[in-house]
């Protein structure tokens, strides 16, 4: 048993990690912090937690940065860019594993860090020991380091989509990526994008073009394809909580049919417990993975144009954020890699 | 570990008890039914279990009902009225527990629920034998049973919120009540009145004063109040998937306010591991409960007019279905009583 | 043709006046006001108005009482408890007709305002001449008034569902009614009670039996039955945009089968151009009202109780606010009272 | 005045012709369609009707092809593949003007026709007279025909996106296209895609690559090109009833800038009273065209891949149906282009 403290722990992503941490069998969550709700009872705050005790009776604490990382052995920081820089430092000095489900370490470059987020990288000489959690890709690259960057919630989806074309060579720059994301990917501080009566029943895309996951896209493809690859990416909000749907467009070198495709995604997965290549006439939808850790896939060729159509689905607080933070972290420990991942999702 | 079996597995109700008894350490699923899908895997007709070989895998038999209740300790009903009582009489002699989630055995008297479901009851002499599965009420009962007729959402909702009331003698006749229902409680089969387009931002009520769970609530009221109370039952339908909101509208003999009934619900249900009495301003949602077993209530009271209102919230297909057959489930077999029942919920 | 103004006009009942107003062909818009936007155009702030230039180039302006009284015929004011009381004096001065969709000119005795609102109310010299805008009761009364309280929502739908029983001298004291609302009620503004992820697939009550619309109903009911009526009222928020869907239960003094009370409402209503009374099969739902400003009543007696059961669906920014708003400015007027309200709704 | 007649009205399409005839001056519906309501009335079967006696009184007449043809001026037909072109025969010879909402007269070319809906095209002879009906591209071609094709949703929101480009000679083929619609597109007839439960909180693809909107798009792009432009179209379900959003990617044998694209796009479309190019910072989103015939574009470049973005919205049963039917009907008869299409979309 470790024990674990969140950062954050009152964002839905935050949420999310308690729910997952809470039921694991390694684990022992002895933080939480909140700076709204300090002083308050997990279950004084959110009405879900109020019939588990054993959770909801948790305090949460005000951000103390050197004891909080004293009391743990692994720190998940849920909480928006610039936040786990503060702490990276502290982490390493004690030995403590730092898993930043935020930006900070998402990016080994302190540049494009800076460049994309428009603020000072503060521990720009710690990215080079942290590694990018997509344990798909990086598998071994994780299992040796203290410090992950937990991968975007849509990268996560476009990189599952594109993984097996860009580490084939087949890939030609430049990729289309229009992703399509649940409300809860926004976070849970009310706004005009986010209210009601306007969300319902309402399609809008935002910032497309210059989102900051286009860069991150873009850096792990060129890591795959050895080959700079341009990511053009167009996010959307539709209407429901949670949930992520990329659909991918690129092209490629050699002409490849449906079938080619199939097999090459199947290959690449197949060792693989969180990635679900569909085939046949079976087609990904956000609610079979809705609470779960999974990602499934289906692509499709269109060979007179060379064109590969993939499309994936995850939960963007699943896979997309805390579900693979949990999966890094038990990498990260030896464990096996499904731990406190095998609840089934939501049947309806 | 017991075998059980699900017959009408492919159901929302019996996709739940898939998902609940696949977590269950004191249970193996030894078989699942479904005429629509015989022979087909679970995976390859829900998507969301297709990331869970162990239960994924499961292939749906057709119903054969003797081979079927030799192969199990205890069968799960998850279908339709008229059901459960094919398979009564064979799981008595073969020693099987039955739990039914259909209607067959939640009315004592066979004329009652003759008159309110129209059909004949093809096991009327096994009645005296059943019992009337909510725990809350009738745990004692319930442990020495070997067939359980699971209650109804609506009923369960509603008399959780009456039954301090009643069971105090406070009670007067008749009382009223409002439900609202997530559209998973009509089932997984699509119709007009389910459409999408035509069920989203619209609100209906159904059956009003008319619907079958009426006659189930009076039963059971009065067998707590010792006395006949007349229900005013008026379900409606409302845009969401899960979940089930009931306002009760009482009068008690004497007047209360809201301290005095808030007392005596927290002691009503000091015990109970699955309902949760709010206090102060903090009020029911269904979402809190959403993929639980769990019911949230919370009483007002208007002294002047002796009238009482009690709001409960409960998951349709969880307390109002397969977490309570679960739940009685692990009291027939004397298992902790929420042994598969301790996920947290959905925190968005 | 008449000159009005809207102020407040950018919350959803402001916009939605406007959206009524541009089509009535008796009256033009002067000025539309805005704290916020002052200075934009409608179109520049609400994409919906940006294809209709003809009411997009309205430029919204800021708030100056002596100057937009002196513009218009008459105003609406769409703002909260508090602002037409500001208006009132000088409309009176210069003859200008006064329509509040707030709540300032909906109770005749000043003390209940003040009780209910918690603010002193600034003209209560006034409130005689001010009439109670629901034209299916008052509608004589508000023909020769200059000063409107438009009805609440929930007021209006619980009203409709039940003047015929309190005009007939058959209701009793006290009545239950729980309603369900749509969003859009609680307004424009952000809140993590309205963020969409944590309203949807989610019910709840809110300010149950202590909610203010709870004695805007009483008076009223004391009003038509010509005796005090208690109100026990419980508003619940549903996933949805707009509608209301009222549900009374009420106990009358003979008992009446659902065939007496059609006949009873049926006439009650028999010249409304704006009151559908459903028999038979057919209930109310609120999407066959979304958009216009229409009331479907249905009825059920249930005679061993002598308790009606009568339900009501509105649009909440229709009948519920701007059409009835409309509709009282057409009485006001001596206009066809359906002018500018024959838009069909939504089909789907 | 003409005489109408909508076959096939008792669909979604066919209800918002009827909602959009009603309040048009030069129309009087004549006579509505339906097999399965044959003999009912509108309001007997829609309650939005019910409040409105002028249409809510018509009656359902069954389909009697002559008959029908020989009451009316002008004939909508609402049906699937295959229903129009029984009626163009005989509408050529009485001279009634016949507008297809279906599919039977968008391909000039039968065999394309016969290859994507694999029926045999009845009146191959007639194409040559059909026009395609979207207006802001072939408005003097449709002035003078008697039959036109009524264009699909998708492809109306994919042909506006990208006109601008086609028709300047800069597009380059392929061009991958991403649409989601609400689930009114895919009409009222209920089936497991469409159920309530799966559908909500759930988005899926279908369809990709292969879908019937594909050529259709294809097609109409290459007369506008005057080259052979490939199409690849991936459309996705979303949880709401109208709308769609489209997301096209393209290349440009140029590249172009943000701001030189918006001022093609603003000059391609400066005398539209229909389209809108968004500027600045504002972007599309379904709701602001919800109950309109409007569509709002947004343009982005990326000069370095020479890749444009190009978003539109429209409602699919407005601008995507309905509305544009409308649209040309007062284009075949010299009315001014918005008649009858001037009411202002929904608030919220």
């Amino acid at each position: 048993m470790i024990k674990v403290g969140i950062v954050g722990a009152a964002g839905y992503t935050g949420r999310e990690l308690i729910r997952l941490l809470a039921g694991h069998p390694q684990v022992e969550i002895r933080l939480i912090t909140s700076r709204t709700y300090a002083g308050k009872t997990l279950a004084e705050v959110f009405g879900v937690f109020r019939s588990f005790p054993e959770v909801g009776e948790f305090v949460f604490a005000d951000r103390d940065v050197e004891k909080l990382v004293s009391q743990v052995d692994c720190l998940f920081v849920a909480a928006p860019a610039g936040t786990a820089m503060e702490y990276a430092s502290i982490c390493k000095q004690s030995g403590t594993v730092l898993i930043d489900l935020g930006t900070d370490f998402r990016f080994a470059d302190a540049a494009i860090y800076e460049k994309t987020y428009g603020i000072n990288h503060s521990c720009a000489d710690l990215l080079s020991e942290a590694r990018y959690g997509l344990p798909e890709l990086w598998r071994s690259d994780i299992a040796g380091s203290r410090i992950i960057g937990n991968p975007g919630c849509y990268p996560t989806s476009a990189l599952l989509a594109l993984a097996p074309l860009a580490h084939s060579g087949l890939l030609k720059s430049p990729v289309n990526i229009s992703s399509v994301s649940g409300i809860s990917g926004a976070g849970s501080t009310p706004g005009p994008m986010y209210h009601y009566p306007d969300r319902t029943e309402n399609v809008e895309a935002y910032k497309p073009v210059v989102h900051r996951h286009g860069p991150e896209i873009a850096t792990q493809l060129a890591k795959l394809a050895q080959a700079a690859i341009d990511v053009i990416f167009v996010p959307h909000l539709v209407p429901m909580s949670r949930g992520i749907f990329t659909t991918v467009f690129a092209q490629t070198k050699v002409p490849l049919d449906t079938g080619e495709l199939e097999a090459l995604y199947l290959d690449f997965y197949r060792y693989e417990p969180f990635v679900e290549v569909l085939v046949g006439d079976i087609l990904p939808q956000t609610k079979a993975v809705a609470g779960t850790n999974s990602c499934h896939l289906a692509v499709r060729g269109d060979y007179t144009t060379k064109t590969v159509v993939a499309m994936s689905v995850i939960d963007n607080l699943g896979k997309g954020a805390a579900g693979q933070a949990v999966q890094n972290m038990n990498i990260v420990y030896g464990w096996q890699e499904n731990t406190g991942l095998s609840q089934i999702g939501l049947v309806v």
